[in-house]
């Protein structure tokens, strides 16, 4: 058998002794043409990412444990700004001839980590080679109740999870040479870059109480994804500058964090908005989520910025670069 | 806004438009963080693939139309594999800076079609940049009955559908220079590689006769997914030399079409095996499907070719290199 095919089903073997555990309602998984799953009573959430060297990542400085760890995570980001509960995944692997072993089991040591820990189960994939490592996820998730990007009304409170502009800013330093385990300070950047963590039980929550008239995830950076979110509700937005959540080691390393906050992507929280009549229960929620209330959806259309004067001008739509230069 | 996020807009918005069939169980389409589908009482069927520029296909000789027929086809042959009914597709697609949006539609005309032709309905996906073309496949199918691999059984029939070797020859000659309208005495043999057709109603008809005992696609090739077979189902396979179905064509453009036969491929045709109370029902179908009776599963393991004075020998296991060089 040549290489390439021997190298192929090793790894595929290793795959399945790794993921062999038994799931409800899994009646199939890895090492068949398909996977077969069982239907229940509730709807099927589908979504699919594709992360490639050097464009999503670099090798250099990501390291593989955490690459896994975000390969899946970036997806159930997707899933939680749905409101659904992941259940199963499916990874397209296609790594460079010379990749070492090691690499491989490091990247599936923190795909599995993350799938544990938000109870997702790989149940199948593909294997092949490459130039380029290539990932590709596809989670499938489930509810009853989802949130979608198009609700909005004018007059509900737009909030967002966590601090905005970490996993930007953590970016910026990898590219300036700074790593993880050496740089202290920088450490909660550099992680929200490497090892962003989806916001799955709040996205849950918010759906479970329809608490949220929209939500989307935060990959693309806020001006984009609320944009997205306009667009698709047909409504327009103000967002109040001195009410981003920006974090001390964001003001700490950056010059203008405000920029970060506003155009950096890949924080992989939720943005959503909400309904006046429920702004009680998103009170209750704020301390255990640090969920932070950062503008308000109107009439019309775009982004606009209020500053601390309470003045107004359009809010410029940038995307963020992630690493395609 | 900047030129990657628009473009990435753009074609969202071109495929959004497109692919905006409502098909039934489909909750909601392309355009959210994910997609929605209303679950049914059937089981559910998932596979995905990766197809990478310069690994799995030339651009130089493979048309965006045909690749983007090609890159649904393979997926869909791994759910008639199982047995199972196409329903719903995930597209991720990576292109290079400056891909030509001509090129981008082609390939999601092809795509269209082979959706069309098989019922199969795209809900979501994935757009962005990489240095090589680069696409992800996931298709979820559903059906109530489904065929392994591992339910071969010693005494068995083992057939293929169509030719087999057609598509590596195919491969061949496109490496040497042969081109699709050009050569038409190879057409068929191109075309088996540009253009595989998946085998979804002879899959179907199978399982809901419970025809087969266990059934695979033959993409690496006979001998290796043969191979695949025998290990799942704990078995070993005698082949015969003299009953492998050969096409004219083969038989014309390549010197020792036995060997294209036997580790070929990417030829997509179902591989299966039948107990020996079924062989009246395959008979039946042989005509319609193209079916071929290639040799017998038996106790012990790994594969034998026998040869016309009925000599046994070890088949060798030959993974087939696709692009990868």
């Amino acid at each position: 058998m040549k290489l390439r095919s021997l190298r192929e089903r090793e790894l595929i073997s290793a795959v399945r002794k790794e993921f062999s555990g038994k799931k409800r309602n899994l009646i199939l998984g890895i090492g068949d043409d398909a996977a077969v799953i069982r239907s229940t009573s509730k709807s099927l959430l589908l979504t699919t990412d594709l992360l490639i060297e050097d464009v999503h990542f670099t090798a250099s400085f990501h390291p593989p444990y955490y690459l896994g760890r975000k390969a899946l995570n970036v997806n159930l980001s997707d899933i939680a700004a749905m409101g659904g509960r992941p259940r199963f995944a499916l990874l397209g692997l296609a790594l460079r001839a010379g990749t070492e072993l090691d690499y491989v089991k490091k990247f599936l040591m923190g795909f599995k980590a993350a799938a544990g820990e938000s109870q997702t189960e790989l149940i199948g994939g593909d294997i092949s080679a490459s130039a380029k490592i290539t990932i590709s996820v596809t989670v499938i998730g489930e509810g009853d109740h989802f949130i979608r990007r198009s609700g909005a009304k004018p007059g509900d409170s737009i909030f967002v999870s966590g601090c905005l502009g970490d996993a930007a800013a953590g970016l910026d330093l990898l590219k300036k040479g700074f790593e993880l385990g050496k740089n202290k300070k920088a450490a909660a950047l550099l992680r929200a870059f490497l090892d962003p963590v989806p916001q799955t039980e709040l996205g849950l929550t918010l759906s479970t109480h329809r608490a949220a008239t929209a939500m989307i995830d935060l990959s693309d950076g806020l001006s984009v994804d609320l944009l997205h979110l306009c667009e698709e509700s047909r409504v327009g937005a103000d967002v109040h500058l001195e009410k981003l959540p920006l974090s001390p080691e964001l003001r700490l390393f950056e010059k203008k964090p405000e920029n970060f906050a506003l155009h950096g992507g890949e924080d992989y929280q939720l943005l959503f908005t909400v309904d006046p009549r429920n702004l009680g229960f998103i009170e209750k929620l704020q301390k255990k989520y640090g969920i932070h209330l950062i503008g308000k959806m109107r009439r019309g259309q775009g982004l606009s910025l209020v500053d601390e004067k309470g003045k107004k001008r359009p809010l410029e739509i940038k995307g963020f670069e992630h690493l395609v230069s």
